[in-house]
């Protein structure tokens, strides 16, 4: 994750609403998918020009547009046009940058939240911005790259499994809400894993691998904050609103919804805080190592130092030093040697040093 | 603790209310309970088909039913079919990751709260989630496994002792809340008493072993705060909604478990400051263990490596030395290392090190 | 100060406001004595019964009664008959782990502060619970032993002092919480003066004593924090609730110990503040001390450890070693080693290490 | 960044609305531009006296007056009766250390913000003040040196570009702040990318070099925090005043670069989390480095000390050793130095020390 | 700055509204002075006798007197009598422990603040308590000891110079708040000096001497603090009593020193981020000198340890040791301790120690 994105700069100066993708650069085209759907009838296409959706949306069903991509700026453009989108909405669509937020507009409810997945390969989390324009009888998603987090959804829209088909666009918009906070889950699985994994291995041996991974996740659950944290002010404000977006009847879903954000801002701050802990035990950890290694120095330094003076005493070469020409000189020296060793391992057996 | 459950996994994409359990799986088979009573009669008995509450329900009597064990989706189904919960309730219910919360459905309140117990085998806390729904005549208790804090109300109940025969649903409510919060107590006792050990332990002598019971201590305070908070503001939430479910007479009973929690918060807080400080105070002894050792390395290099030096001098070979045929030269050989050694000792003693 | 009592275990499953004391035993009995004044007249006297209270009650002049010792479950509960206290706060008065707090009753409004006294001999706070039931003519305050602050207040009633016998029974709660406020500043100022003691040792020469000492007041201003802040928010409380308790003008003396309070908790934060600050420069002392020992050695180790390498060198037995039989041998070795040790000690004056 | 300004001392016990110049002094001559321009026309003009601005406020066209340079208290006076503008106000614009605010006056909308630019050369942050006085007719910019933060909105005005020339001097005054704010994501992308840098290096190989760096990083998002957080409460501010200012359809601009600052905000609190991180990481990088060389000097010096010992003892000149005289003592002692430091070695193996 | 005032026992047990003094003991005698001043009329005198004041106050002009000197109970309950002051306002005067705070009382607004002086010599701050007591003709203020901070109010009344004389009583009190509050921005600035050179010095070589100083500022900007805080809140309490005592065209006036306080806040905490900045940066410091310290040791260590074992080897008295009779045995020795330090060196080199 990088801290923020360099486009940015290029916006500088431009009058408002300017169409500037702001983030990863893609080179796929983008596609638009259209759902369309009330009890009874269901229809689902691929569209090629933008003016193929105004008939569904005249009609009272319920329409899902989902647009993968969003680095077309010409393709968003032509969308805002058709569906009377305010250039401010446009240019938040366009910049990935965005923090999640919702936004009451005259003909419609604007939506950024984040969608997070797991790349196992690189071990690191992926933030890729999703944008909702939710109007009466009508729902369009525009998404960074094309994902399979709504794919069950679309699997429920077709067979007509659950209320699904039943309700209106808001239930819709819950839905697709579910979903991508439902993903969130996942991630802080891996990363509880990660973290406990590392618990296990810092209590045991303290490592430079291991401080790195604390560094790492750490990191991520600061980017996940990021992401989750304003979601659960957005959504508070939804619920808020007072406008015939969320019919009563659906409020416990969207209710639903905002526990589950609080949860996964919980197990973030968790998870914080454990490896803030973990963080101190790998310190301790490296300080008792050092004490260890400083021991085991210390001893050997402090038994040998005296007795090697001893023995260079009697390496001199005085003409006249009477204890070596006596007989006991030698194992009486010995004597001396091992008593000395003896005496400052029992001071360190005193001092618990063993 | 693990910081979140794997099974979480399983629900994404599903339509919400979908019944998977989510937890530490269970093999007993769970049993439901009634107990129904006013001031003067009382029945107790174990059900075996959900139709058989139906008529304690419609009574006007106080009906509490029971249920442990919450991994059974069928049998959960068709309580919510019989005393016709709200799916998102019941996907609650199977979902032991909730955080303690009150809401308020048409027909009745939900409420869930963490039940703790302490496991003196691994020293470690043990939560578990109970969920209440609270109608105007019955109660309906969720846990996820047996156990007996919910004893000594049943006794009560069987008893008629205190005032619970003469109150409705509301207080039996209350009473219930009231044991699990109690049982709080006990834990914090428990960390106390380990904390408190610790202490005494690191201001002696600090070790690895202290420190780890310091990290399992801060870790789980860290999921008995996840725990309490929210339980706070739930039982806020709960005294301010003015909708007939707590009576007049019994707000000063609900305030008192309000107060109980808000201890039990500043406790835990104490504890986790406690902690934070003990761990300085173990890191801070770690570094005079360090102190001391690389003191005695020095006193013991610095006395002796002069003298070895002098030692090693009058070793030399040198043909033409004229201190070595001296009759004194060894004596004040001597006297030179006695000297250079009570300095060094002197410069030390100056110093303190001692 | 214990964490926790372990007395509240016995309370579990014990049906709300069951009378059972937790605290520190007490054996000396309890004592009741009663005040009553008005302008004019005073009484005072030990109340050996609690029927004898009733009288002065009926009568429109203040009534005091104070209660020492409320280990007493009988005494306790005479009186709350009497008195037609709420179970509930009986429960709370006999509970000495309450935290502070104001609660509006439909007869009283009971109060739960804490009183500090400092324990000179053990250098520690000790925190003692006083309750306040507070009626329209009468006030009961329970004290956990007999302690002599509220001497002064009674000294003022009995000689007519100041404007307490021209006042009611919220004048009478007013001077009570005076007295235990003004005593925090007495705790305060010994707690101050440890810490500024142990500030000017700190920066001299750390030692672990310092450390402990550091340690324990972190601890005490724990302690009193949790007994301070929630004062805070209670007598905040009092004055904003509209119910004829506090007369129109002796709001100003309120506001006067709200402010006391805050004070008190201004200080209690800068000490925390301060001994933060001071753990910090102990923690730096002993590593400039560890540097100061490294310092030591190295410079030893290293001035002699070439020079008796050297020596070492003209130890060796060969054979051939022209330097040994020459006449100036000896004397440029000697040469040598005051030039290598010379260098040495130049490197490390530029160094700065001296 | 000084702290603050020295020139500040001289205001000390001057009248209100004293004009003094605070900030680094500047030596070019303050310059005056004017632009008026409503749909159809359009004027740009040099001003050298400020009376020449009278005619152009009078009509209804829009007016922009722009000042580059407020040390020059004789214009800013002479601005300020001009347009009625109250003396605190001039005060702030000569005062450089203003922090963000706006504030209503009975005339106008006065507004504080402060501008950023990247200094490349020195690598740090340059923060300037801009004061803007809003009125209905007129937006007044006073800059403390010309930059072309301002050139994109000059050149939009001169091409009738966007939608600037059908608008509103609020449209203006929007314009104005958003091309600020969205200069700061140019500073933050700089300031990520050297974090970024930092990062890389801190993990491979900790030096001092990059400690500093994370300092000043450090220390640069403090000064940024310091503009960037009391502009979002100054914006909340301007939205929440009903007084005619922002016209309800340019609501959604405003709301836009409230969005910003937000945005911004959160980066910088990020940058600030990372660098503490990599504090930590620097910090435990120099511990490991530490351990690397005590390890070293353990490995050598355990290994040689004992076997300098041994050879040491048979360096001692007794007469009566009977090893020396042994064929097979030279080989033996050989083998016994092998054996030595082979045990060591083993020992550290063991250990997991290479 | 002693954390708390040894005087404050004296007052425990008093009643409410005792004169004692709390502060630092003064002997030099109060002095009283007023100033009495309209548009058009000025006069100015020192007060024996505070009976002399009573016609000024009857006058519709603006009354300020000043007194120097809290400390005698005598003249203070005099003036509290003269003018109607409440009994704890009094108190609050001779306490200079209060916290700057705003009060409302019947006949007077009441407001604390402190003033700050830099002690240059001792490098300290010096606290000063100022009261004032604001009627509506009469302004009184006490000062603990005569300073200077409001001598060019003096002269601005005395000269007619700017507003002051055409104004009432609270134009009078803002000027005064805004001098002393203009004072801490001196403060400031030498505060903010002393830690720029430090930080300069820190980065270069870190010493005990600059520890202690980063400690000093972090203590007095924790008074500061104290000090600024509680001032904002009165200062936004001020400006919110609807009350008569702030005209409306005096309320850009009160905001501007509203203002100016929250960027005393600011700075204050910026000072306070930036010395946790320091210590961090001279504990690093240290960390990295005593790594230099070890690299030295273990450098000189692991070269001449091994080289010092062959020399001793070859230092030992064996019969048979062919090696000593070898012709080249000599010149082979030096060879190997080239080699072997040359082998020691280049990994240093390897390990980029230099």
């Amino acid at each position: 994750m990088p801290i923020t994105h360099t486009d940015r700069k290029k916006k500088t100066g431009l009058p408002p609403g300017s169409l500037i993708f702001v983030g990863s650069k893609k080179t796929t085209p983008a596609t638009v998918t259209l759902f369309d759907y009330d009890e009874k009838t269901f229809s689902e296409q691929e569209i090629r020009d933008v003016a193929e959706c105004i008939p569904f949306i005249k009609k009272n069903s319920v329409t899902w547009i989902n647009v993968d991509g969003v680095h077309d700026a010409a393709l968003i453009e032509k969308i805002g046009a058709a569906f009377d989108i305010h250039p401010l909405e446009l240019e938040d669509i366009m910049n990935s940058e965005q923090r999640p937020k919702v936004e009451e507009y005259e003909s419609c409810f604007f939506m950024v939240v984040k969608m997070l997945s797991y790349d196992t390969a690189k071990r690191s989390i992926r933030i890729e911005q999703v944008s909702m324009v939710i109007m009466e009888t009508c729902v369009i998603t525009f998404q960074q790259c094309a994902g399979d987090v709504f794919g069950p959804i679309r699997e429920r829209i077709r067979t007509a499994k659950g209320r699904i088909r039943k309700k209106k666009s808001d239930y819709l918009a819950y839905c697709l809400l579910d979903a991508i906070i439902d993903n969130y889950f996942i991630i802080l699985e891996k990363i509880g894993e990660r973290i406990e994994a590392v618990e296990d291995r810092v209590m045991l041996r303290p490592s430079e691998q291991e401080r790195n991974e604390i560094h790492r996740v750490k990191r991520e659950t600061l980017f996940m904050r990021k992401s989750v944290w304003p979601l659960r002010e957005a959504l508070n404000g939804l619920m808020r609103l007072d406008n015939g977006l969320v019919m009563p009847d659906n409020i416990p879903y969207f209710r639903d919804i905002y526990d589950h954000t609080i949860q996964v801002i919980d197990t973030v701050e968790t998870i914080r805080d454990i490896s803030a802990g973990l963080l101190d035990l790998y310190l301790s950890g490296v300080s008792n190592r050092m004490n260890e290694i400083m021991k085991v120095l210390t001893m050997i330094a402090t038994i040998f130092i005296p007795i090697t003076f001893i023995a260079g005493v009697y390496g001199m070469n005085f003409r006249y030093m009477p204890e070596l020409g006596s007989r006991w000189g030698y194992p009486l020296i010995w004597v001396t040697f091992i008593t000395v060793a003896g005496i400052m391992i029992a001071y360190f057996k005193r001092k618990k040093w063993f």
